[in-house]
């Protein structure tokens, strides 16, 4: 039997279900979202949201997310984050080669066809940086070096996840490589870092000397930048979350940063992000599970070793010691909108059956649900 | 020319309609929601919301008022406001009969029928408390004795043009009086505010006392307490603004009344309070006004004339000075949601006409606009 909720008493459900997660955390130890996703699993199993509530909850969501990111973004050490730059290249490429080859090795073997491999290689490609950073701003470990090692991969491996996706897409549906497009997303993402992290810094900081703004107008003022970046980040080909972390970035080297991040950081725990999360367990799709065969666990552990292996050697030939090497490979763990999107793509083309989308949807989950404890055990060590 | 935008593009425009807006209160001295509303107004000129992004600003915009009258519940003077209760009565019967009166007077004036007649005189009933509220919470006033005064009265007001709403929409569809309806709803409302001001101040407070949640936590749980008593405000028929009222209310008296007003406070004017003061000047149909004839200029001068005399002389009976009693009538001009549920009742079962429609919602455009600056002017001085 299930329920359907109109908006304010689905709104009413999630805060509940998060406060419910957050106190379960609390009990066996474990990270926030890990409670607030597992209530989400449990709530959506007998809640169903009225076609009025769908998009009014996904957008509190999205504006969830982007605050996490934001958020992130604002407490970073900017320091590390640069000093983490090169590193963070190697550990991002190892994570990217490896569950890509080892996707399509898994595609050939399972007898797919080539280009449903590369699809499935595709989908293994890219982290879902939202766990990871919200897992390192709760534990404090943000501003270390393993923090902005963790942060820097996920954003450098989401860019270029972006590209292959891109690259897959074009080529899958007109046979040819969209150079001009990959040109561009390039020379753009690497404009948008590039302005936004010298004159945008040097712009805001300006201002942020002459207007004094506090409290309310300064938070309004920040989720104007914040809204700004991410559109332009979507507008350039990237996420909006990239956006919203370089905004956080930005806003977080003026004199905004002193009551700016715990203002966000207000309105984001204590409304949008748990809304986020709890949303996200509630939309995990468990019926995918039942057709679970041997090719999705195969997928869930070359994902899981991919990530883990990739990064992990990446971040080693850096310097990086066997334990944060390791950690770095759980924290880039969890896959999400690139996969998702790869999955709807094919499937809606006819490039791919529902069965490797299932598979997909299915590594989506684990690899979201795995991640908080193993990386909260692993990143309070390191 | 219109811009269509989707749901973020939509919320940076607003954002920054806003930000432009209380710029042009500030400079031109006064509150912030008259430039947010003009703004709104001058955007919604222009801009139109994509079919995606109507729904999720609309419910960004009733988180929005449903967070100010949380806020101004939170920041009541609980000890004046029980004082005021007595004589609001007087100030909210006199302001709910002569606009009752005069509207009904007026339709027969115009030769309508006495059914339209009648919803005319019940458009002019029920005052906006948003508006009110909102300029005793900048103005600094709220805890004042007027301010008191003004609270109550909208409240009292509100619980009785509902009920006004019911029977005629009761009696002009069925003939008969919803005596079992009027009853629930008078019995339900008295058992929400007693046992909300009561046992809900006992419980919470003593719960304040037991747990010590702060921050994020305690903002959430605020919100959860929030939108509980909203629902419940609903379900009795009420509007789930008194709800959030009554909320504000209770939560004030409580320990936790230390830190969740100025949290709430800057969740809602840094991101949901404007977001619905300049959707509300969007969503005004400035198309009504190109039919406004001698009917609609009458019907503007009786809304406004109504309330200031009938609140006036309501306050004035009770002991308060004429710039009181004027002031109260004047915070008691805004209608809205009242007006426009009895308009659109009336529309959709035939029994008034479209120009009466129009002529209600161009009471409710004039009557929101002229109010922030009369009632800045007035409450600046008492």
């Amino acid at each position: 039997m299930t329920i359907e909720l109109t908006f304010i008493p689905a709104i009413l459900v999630i805060l509940l279900a998060a406060v419910a997660g957050r106190l379960l955390s609390m009990k066996i130890g474990q990270p926030e979202i890990l409670g607030e996703l597992i209530l989400g699993v449990i709530v959506g199993s007998f809640v169903v949201l009225s076609p009025g509530a769908q998009e009014p909850v996904s957008a509190l969501a999205e504006i969830g997310i982007l605050i996490l990111l934001f958020s992130v973004g604002l407490d970073l050490d900017w320091g590390s984050f640069k000093e983490q730059a090169f590193p963070a290249s190697g550990a991002a490429t190892g994570g990217i080669i490896l569950p890509f080859i080892l996707g399509y090795a898994a595609g050939t073997y399972f007898d797919f066809s080539s280009t449903e491999a590369l699809f499935i290689g595709t989908s293994l490609v890219a982290t879902s940086v939202g766990i990871g950073g919200s897992i390192l701003h709760e534990s404090g470990k943000l501003k270390t070096k393993i923090g902005a090692l963790i942060m820097n991969s996920a954003v450098t491996d989401d860019v270029i996840g972006i590209i292959i996706m891109t690259v897959l897409f074009s080529f899958a549906t007109t046979g040819a490589l969209p150079w001009i497009d990959i040109v561009l997303l390039a020379v753009f993402s690497v404009l948008f870092f590039g302005l936004s992290l010298t004159i945008g810094i040097k712009a805001l900081g300006e201002i942020s000397e002459r207007i004094p703004i506090r409290g309310e107008n300064l938070l309004l003022g920040g989720l104007i930048v914040l809204i700004s970046f991410a559109l332009i980040a979507q507008e350039i080909g990237l996420a909006g979350i990239i956006g919203a972390f370089v905004a956080g970035i930005t806003l977080g080297q003026t004199h905004f940063a002193r009551s700016l991040p715990e203002n966000v950081s207000l309105i984001g725990k204590g409304f949008f992000i748990p809304i986020f999360f709890v949303f996200t367990g509630m939309s995990f799709d468990l019926a995918a599970f039942t057709s679970i065969g041997s090719f999705a666990a195969v997928l869930i552990l070359l994902g899981v070793l991919g990530k883990i292996l990739g990064c992990g050697f990446g971040a080693k030939a850096f310097g990086f010691s066997n334990r944060e090497s390791l950690t770095t490979g759980i924290a880039m763990i969890p896959r999400a909108e690139v996969a998702l999107i790869t999955a709807n793509f094919g499937l809606t083309h006819g490039l791919i059956g529902q069965d490797t989308v299932s598979a997909i949807i299915v590594l989506v989950i684990v690899s979201t649900l795995i991640t908080p404890p193993l990386l909260w055990i692993f990143i309070g060590e390191t």
